[in-house]
């Protein structure tokens, strides 16, 4: 058995203001030949098929075209799950259908999961879901973090599960460990989203999403696919993929990364305003972040820029190098005003007030103060 | 051949702040039995499924869970195209899938309508459209109404259907003629919404959503089901019902209206705030405008009658019978600010100004008028 992993579609996404859909269209159609070239068994989609919750109606359209395509054009099996972007009760509307063609697409989670029977295997569908959803559908008032929640599923999982079979489980989770990019949403202040790799002992195969690096984390049997895009300049480095999954009746024997070509990749170029209208870097249509080395002021540099390299998304000025002085908050709350205010200064300038400038500022300070106390 | 015609459900709607939801899946499940007693063998929503193109997902669960118990569990074919209220773009997702058993959503006009058979007749799905839409499709420039969008559409329809065969058409337009309601959306100033009769020559059934009275139009093969709930006081007198459909091979034999009960009823009362509030009226807890007969001011009105009606849903105090005079333009122009204001204190108050009063507003007037001169 082969399948295809991808996951973090994202459909409709804007990035600095500019729609991905023609993007997206560009790269599903990519995803569709590999799976033709690779002639898969099935495909698996894990979570974040659209960008938020209430898509726009061209990306409805999109994920709606390229399903038909799939599924009843080409008649492959297909594995979806809703993540945190997606409203689990829009992405549901319609499933039951959807089962008779093979495309089993699980928005929910209930109290109840079953596995699916699909050649040699059972594969699980676990959309994304808060701890609060299980705790609820469980009844179970232990469950509190996102640990408790996916260990209580794949417990109920195990309980059910043919170990005569391959165990698949869909997932769309924060892994501890995993890598993450500037454009995955966090599911949570501080570490308290992160499930352990051990919830997923036991299974052949765990195809996750939410993490749009590829390699996010490293595991003989949990992966990432990592989105078939970039969708932040974090990501500029990466080289972005499908993964292609192969199983000989229970055993899982190669998991190959089939490279994707964006139409216009996201990069990340530096120089000054007059080499890089001087000398074009290659595909210029490219989506940039430009970072300007230039010193001092500039006119329009953006309008400038544009004429040559129509695509940027983002223009960073050269910053001076910064004394690296990661206070602690203690030594922080030993600063005065004017202490702070001109660490400030110097991170945002790259330079040191002046002696006028502290004395300009003192006296601001001071009449501030006076004003408070009156 | 026996269906259920309905359609202008407005899953989702709010009226006067109050979501209609909870009477909306009350209203359903009755149309569920009707449709089991009188074993239809296809049911038709004429549009008009939510009331807006992006319904609350619990209105989107709401739709779900009803075409699952209609199509999937009790096997009913379903017809269903979308209204001027839906996204036809959000309606069509999965309609691919649906066919397979039998449930055939349209949500887009495109260049190409093509009869569905059923039975002895064929069904020909026309979701709500404007104009540009079918000028587009038809690539006919000529086609700039309504009316040329409709006759285009079904002098297509004409040119493929099988005369053999029953007609039948499930549409979302206003019929020229038809009356309308408070509750349904205009679909263009003036009349230049309107189709004629005679787009459906030749129909043995068309089937209609958009006017929400269940009479709206009377005619012998063209029907409005009305809306199964009322959904604004202009509506407090219809008798909402769904329409059972009856063919004989081609021959339209019946059309019997089956009543349907609301959980709560929309209705207009009138009396005093005493009257009102010493003899309760029978349901108190219907959804109400109440006319409060009372002259002078009162303390709270609506605070007081809440006590007794929780669900009322607008207030109108008496009104002094007026004197009927529509003003033409040219004669209001001729009336100076004295007379404009007093016209309009006699409409709102019903009693005409006193003398002290209209010279205090000259006085108003005269300072004003000063004021703008400096």
């Amino acid at each position: 058995m082969k399948f295809l992993h991808t996951a973090d579609l994202h459909l409709g996404k804007i990035v600095s203001g500019v729609s991905m859909l023609a993007e997206q269209e560009y790269i599903l159609t990519q995803i569709t030949q590999i799976a033709e070239e690779e002639q898969v068994d099935a495909l698996i989609l894990a979570g974040d098929l659209y960008d938020r919750a209430v898509p726009p109606a061209d990306a409805v359209k999109v994920l709606n075209d390229i399903l038909v395509k799939w599924n009843v054009e080409l008649g492959i099996p297909i594995f979806a799950i809703s993540g945190n972007h997606d409203s689990a009760e829009r992405l549901a509307f319609g499933s039951q259908w959807y089962e008779s063609s093979k495309l089993y697409m699980k928005g929910k989670c209930t109290s109840q999961f079953d596995g699916i029977p699909f050649m040699d295997a059972e594969v699980w569908l676990v959309p994304y879901h808060e701890p609060a959803i299980i705790r609820q559908a469980f009844a179970d008032n232990s469950i509190r973090s996102f640990e408790d929640a996916m260990q209580a599923v794949t417990k109920q999982i195990r309980s059910k599960w043919d170990t005569s079979k391959a165990q698949i489980l869909v997932g769309h989770a924060f892994v501890s460990g995993g890598i993450p990019s500037d454009s995955e949403r966090q599911l949570a202040i501080g570490n308290v989203d992160r499930v352990s790799t051990d919830c997923f002992d036991g299974f052949t195969y765990t195809a996750l999403g939410h993490l749009h690096h590829p390699h996010a984390i490293r595991h003989p049997s949990i992966f990432y696919s990592g989105s078939p895009l970039k969708y932040s300049f974090s990501e500029a480095n990466d080289h972005k993929s499908v993964r292609i999954v192969e199983l000989e009746g229970k055993e899982l024997i190669s998991v190959t990364e089939r490279f994707l070509t964006p139409k216009h990749d996201m990069r990340i170029i530096s120089g000054t305003l007059a080499e890089l209208t001087e000398n074009l870097v290659e595909n210029p249509d490219d989506f940039f972040q430009v970072n300007l080395m230039d010193e001092g002021a500039l006119i329009d540099p953006m309008g400038k820029l544009r004429q040559f390299y129509p695509n940027i998304l983002h223009l960073e000025r050269k910053k001076q190098t910064l004394k690296e002085t990661q206070d602690s908050f203690e030594e922080i709350m030993k600063k005065d005003d004017l202490e702070l205010f001109g660490q400030f200064f110097e991170h945002v300038n790259g330079t040191e007030l002046t002696e006028t400038q502290k004395q300009k500022l003192a006296d601001v300070f001071e009449q501030a103060r006076k004003e408070d106390a009156e």
